[in-house]
């Protein structure tokens, strides 16, 4: 998507060097833009552990581009040893990134298939540029399907704006391209229709107020940032057509784990009347239902991303205690939104309602 | 309420000085505890104006005591027109303060009943003492109601911690002493019934996790402060069993205006058979029905507190940027919840249901 007049992915290849790959350190957005080049195995343990790249598919990707570069700079006298040392320190960085492990142990199977280091190398680069690649092509088709929906509420509307209201970032800081929840909404935006978007801040990180609102700042897309508060009294009152949101994960039955708070907006607009999708790729879903929606283990982070906020003050990044000094402060960073609020669920495969059946037919579908 | 190891309210006269009324300076909360003097009339237009004090409640009793300031520095040769302008400065402040315009206009009116200087100064003071006093009985009286609820709450669970979530600040510091949404907790507490509080932070000001933690640190209350997000899915788990909120004004028939993001844990609570109550003098329900809870005027703030968090950062109070800065924000400032949604009403007089027939019952037996 466009950063200023150019057009960026969150991830890739530096062009005129082969032992670089480059990301945007999404831990200096939106206050600064900077490219960072990752190129050593350790480079990418920091940035995926240190987060100057989030969001589940990203993680994926980043993981699959470090496997390249251990290829890259292992010695030829010990490569095998070097490139499983390197997966164990990726793997160990955020041990709960289900697509990490994934990438990483994708890329040990190519390693393993392919005969000589030169070879090795170059099928671990072709196959980070596959997974990018359909990663992009997944948020695609996430953003032809949804932007049906808009298409629609705009025609009801009679062209006056479609309001639509996000949560968090699951946009394509996220993930490689387009996103997922936002990605109808570029897709909307780059065929005219108009719309304008409410950006939950998102407490405790801010990522709605500091990464969505700056990606629809440099898209040009309409919207104004409000607190976590504001959306019940918005839907009340009309001024929301439609609530995007992504998904983490997503059980079978179709239970949507997504960012803290997400629920209390599905039962607004549940009670208000607005639809309430979730946009995601299918491999986020659950389907073999490992997951137990009511007994979902619940992911407690540091009370200090409650107590201090990362802001701008005179031309520097500071953190500033933003509460009582003396209280405990607890922070859990996800809920479940449960199927009956859920008006559908937005995939690269189509459009469909949030329960065991549909879900199980749009897999079978494709299995 | 306790202050360290000392008995605060949030407003007295100075005993050793009549021409002196001291308040708490509530902006540099939590972070410094500052009291500050007022002398003259433009003490106060400044102190109520720019927030020094807040709440309706407290903003009554200030503009009484301000209307007894104005007759102490009277000139004995203009005492009425001073008295005048004193009344309609004051009342420029807060344009929407209801209890404002009451207490100035109560105060003119006991001056106008009373010949002499000296005496009307005397029964302005007495009168804004009254009118205090009469605050502090009202949120006495919501507590030994209010506490009732917790008690049986506290006997079902053996004694276990009864956990209770409050929004914004409802407490001593937006009233004379004991808080509206706080006193049925403080007076659980002096019981030693064992409580735990869940502080929403209240985004955009922060007033729960600044001015409420801060309370409950002083009187020694167990709390935890968590983003507004957080609520609902602690509903969902069972980690919530009351909710306690204030309100800004009651309709005749239940709706609750309150702090933007009310409504939202109203929701949570009803989803999740949490008990929902909100705790208000019987002063603030616009019993005459003016109030039209479907049209009720969004009041719509300055985008400028969503963009900008004050805190603290190398021993100062500093006001940073918490966001992308070319995004606009929108800032509405209450809610309203309707009466579907509220278990009952804790007020002065007793509990009752969020309807027509339990006020109108319950205003009736002491009109």
């Amino acid at each position: 998507m466009k950063v200023g007049n150019s057009y960026y992915r969150s991830i890739w290849g530096k062009e005129s060097d082969p032992s670089k790959i480059c990301i945007i350190e999404q831990r200096r957005l939106p206050y600064e833009f900077i490219i960072e080049e990752l190129g050593t195995v350790e480079d990418f343990v920091l940035a995926i552990r240190d987060m100057h790249l989030r969001g589940a598919p990203l993680i994926g990707v980043a993981a699959a581009y470090a496997m390249y570069i251990a290829a890259f700079t292992a010695p030829a006298d010990n490569f095998d040893k070097f490139v499983q040392k390197a997966a164990e320190m990726l793997k160990s960085t955020r041990p709960t990134a289900v697509n990490l492990f994934w990438a990483v142990d994708n890329q040990l199977d190519v390693m393993r298939k392919i005969e000589g280091r030169n070879s090795k190398i170059e099928a671990t680069f072709m196959h980070a540029r596959h997974i990018a690649e359909e990663d992009v092509q997944n948020c695609k088709k996430i953003g032809e399907f949804g932007v049906e929906l808009i298409r629609k509420i705009s025609e009801i509307k009679n062209g006056e704006p479609v309001n639509i209201l996000t949560h968090c970032n699951a946009g394509w800081l996220a993930t490689v391209d387009w996103g997922t929840a936002t990605s109808p909404i570029y897709h909307a935006f780059e065929e005219g229709i108009k719309i304008h978007i409410w950006v939950d801040e998102t407490r405790p990180l801010n990522q709605g107020s500091k990464l969505t609102a700056w990606e629809f700042s440099q898209q040009g897309v309409p919207h104004s940032v409000i607190v976590d508060n504001a959306g019940g009294h918005l839907m009340q009152h009309g001024l929301v057509d439609l609530v995007l949101v992504g998904s983490d994960r997503t059980t079978i039955d179709g239970y949507v784990a997504n960012k803290i708070g997400t629920y209390l907006k599905a039962l607004a607009a549940k009670d208000c009347g607005v639809p309430f999708y979730a946009a995601l790729p299918t491999s986020s879903i659950d389907w073999e239902g490992r997951f137990d929606p009511n007994n979902i283990p619940i992911e407690e982070r540091s009370g200090d991303e409650v107590r201090f906020v990362t802001g701008f003050f005179q031309n520097q990044i500071v953190k500033v205690l933003s509460m009582n000094e003396s209280s405990p402060a607890r922070n859990f960073a996800f809920d479940v939104t449960p199927p009956h609020l859920v008006t559908g669920l937005i995939t690269e495969r189509g459009i469909i309602e949030a329960n065991r059946e549909s879900i199980l037919k749009l897999l079978q579908k494709h299995v």
